[in-house]
């Protein structure tokens, strides 16, 4: 039955998401064995624990690994690695705290990590995708909102409560006029987030008569994507959208580098689908912007992740590191 | 001969300055044991070598010591823990790079540890300092420049070659109209150095005619310590001037901590000699500034390692972490 070979060590990745919660084995290549879904909403949290572990259970035994499995991993938004519970407000139907990793150990009697997304993500990238190799790494994830993931000397950051990381809240100059759904101004998220390049392409066509395809579409077709697309398409307004975007997050980059001299600063999420459109004005600005020691010497890279999976493959890597 | 008991691991410090290399072999608690040094200025970095090697045995000897010194660490201005050498241009009589740990480790067949001295600094307060017991921690070194040393889940971050924590050289809008060593602009150096300090006591002198005892010292007499003796003493501009530079940490430690959620920031070297008049308004500052998530979090406190010493116990500290 099987098309090509499996690799061990084997993990299982659970992607919890506000409307389906999707599981998954993958193998160390980041090959997905078999996959399923069911909608997270439930009666209640142990509901959806017992129906995450049967589910499990289930697609283990129909492959025949039992035994074979090393861990668990839960990528889920305000999950905190050093507790193993959801802590924060989230769109999920249970109150915080969630405790995710006792609730999953005590049913299937394996090694559970959880994490947030953008942690997920740099370690999905180590295992996987194109940091294999590399102990020094930054991701940032760009989707509604924006998070970071960094690996230092091999080693993912997570500090003291689990909040190391949180790049997406630090300000800068360039986004002092933004105002963050964190209730401050000036961070990195209200420019570089889906949301923040929509922000900047409605500034951008307010700020001038400049023709542009973008002026057609109602506000609700104005989306990230929608811009990328105008900008591949040679729309030139688009593409200063994308250039204003990359050149803030090639000088958030430059400061991030003073901090952990990292390898590379690899790109996830929906907004990282830009490509070259954001990476070209992120390395120019880098190399204008950083002290002389980081120039020269960081790779600026698109996530390898496969686009739908991403997050579940960032998940079933948790046990990995 | 002992007046006090001695508590192992024993190691050897060694503050590299470019007037005189300090050594000393330091027991557990930071207690130095025997102390001693000698001029830098040698005709070759091998015959440095042979008088610091031949130094060190002297002493070990000397206390029968022969066996208990679990290695050397060596605190070095510009010098590099990955490659164990000096590496950047520094003021001491001999060329970069300068393999420090190689030279050594052939006299002395012993583990060396090389670090600048940031990252000695908060090795050295986690081993004998206010962060025992902690596991994220950043210290700021407030000296003739500003450096960082930053420990995240109990590991010193180095990262990919070395250059991790260089946090005075990150840039920040309050200190924009400032140009630093480094060529760029901004640079938390160009602030919170005592080279800053004393610059922000000229610009207060400048910009009004406030009297103040600063007034009547000369150039080269306004130095940072003349300024805090005069906070402390009461004058009212001086002690702006510690307001403005305590602020300035308090917003760059605001970012620092997103980067890393630590339990504390530590400040050490000369400029931190200023305690509360820089503590006070830092950790208000802070409060204002920083994500909710670190509100409240992160405590504020002043090295306690012993002054003259303090880099020589940071040193003797490299081997422990």
């Amino acid at each position: 039955m099987q098309t090509r070979p499996l690799y061990p060590p084997f993990t299982v990745g659970v992607d919890l998401g506000g409307t389906n919660t999707v599981y998954a084995i993958v193998d160390k290549t980041g090959y997905i064995i078999d996959k399923a879904s069911f909608p997270t909403e439930t009666p209640s949290v142990d509901v959806w624990a017992d129906m995450l572990a049967d589910g499990i259970s289930a697609m283990i035994d129909r492959h025949s690994l039992q035994g074979d499995i090393v861990g668990i991993g839960i990528g889920a938004p305000s999950a905190n690695a050093t507790t193993g519970s959801i802590e924060g407000a989230t769109n999920l139907p249970w109150p915080p705290p969630v405790p995710l990793a006792n609730l999953m150990e005590a049913r299937l009697g394996l090694p559970v990590k959880v994490n947030n997304d953008a942690n997920a993500a740099a370690i999905g990238e180590k295992a996987y995708g194109v940091a294999a190799g590399m102990n020094n790494f930054i991701v940032l994830t760009l989707g509604t909102g924006v998070g970071g993931g960094v690996i230092c000397n091999g080693h993912l950051l997570s500090g003291a409560r689990g909040f190391a990381g949180e790049l997406g809240h630090i300000t800068f100059p360039f986004a002092a006029d933004r105002m963050c759904g964190c209730g401050r101004k000036g961070c990195l998220e209200t420019v570089a987030s889906a949301r923040g390049v929509v922000e900047t392409a409605r500034r951008l066509m307010a700020d001038s008569d400049r023709p542009s395809s973008l002026r057609n579409l109602t506000a609700e077709q104005l989306t990230s994507k929608a811009i990328a697309e105008a900008a591949e398409a040679g729309d030139a307004l688009a593409k200063e959208v994308f250039e204003f975007t990359g050149e803030c997050l090639g000088k958030a980059a430059a400061e991030f580098a003073a901090f952990t001299d990292p390898e590379a600063i690899i790109l996830f999420g929906g907004v990282a689908k830009a490509g070259d459109l954001l990476v070209e004005p992120m390395r120019e600005a880098f190399g204008k912007q950083t002290l002389h020691l980081y120039r020269d010497r960081v790779r600026f890279m698109i996530s390898a992740l496969e686009g739908a999976n991403a997050a579940l493959i960032g998940a079933a890597s948790l046990p990995l590191l």
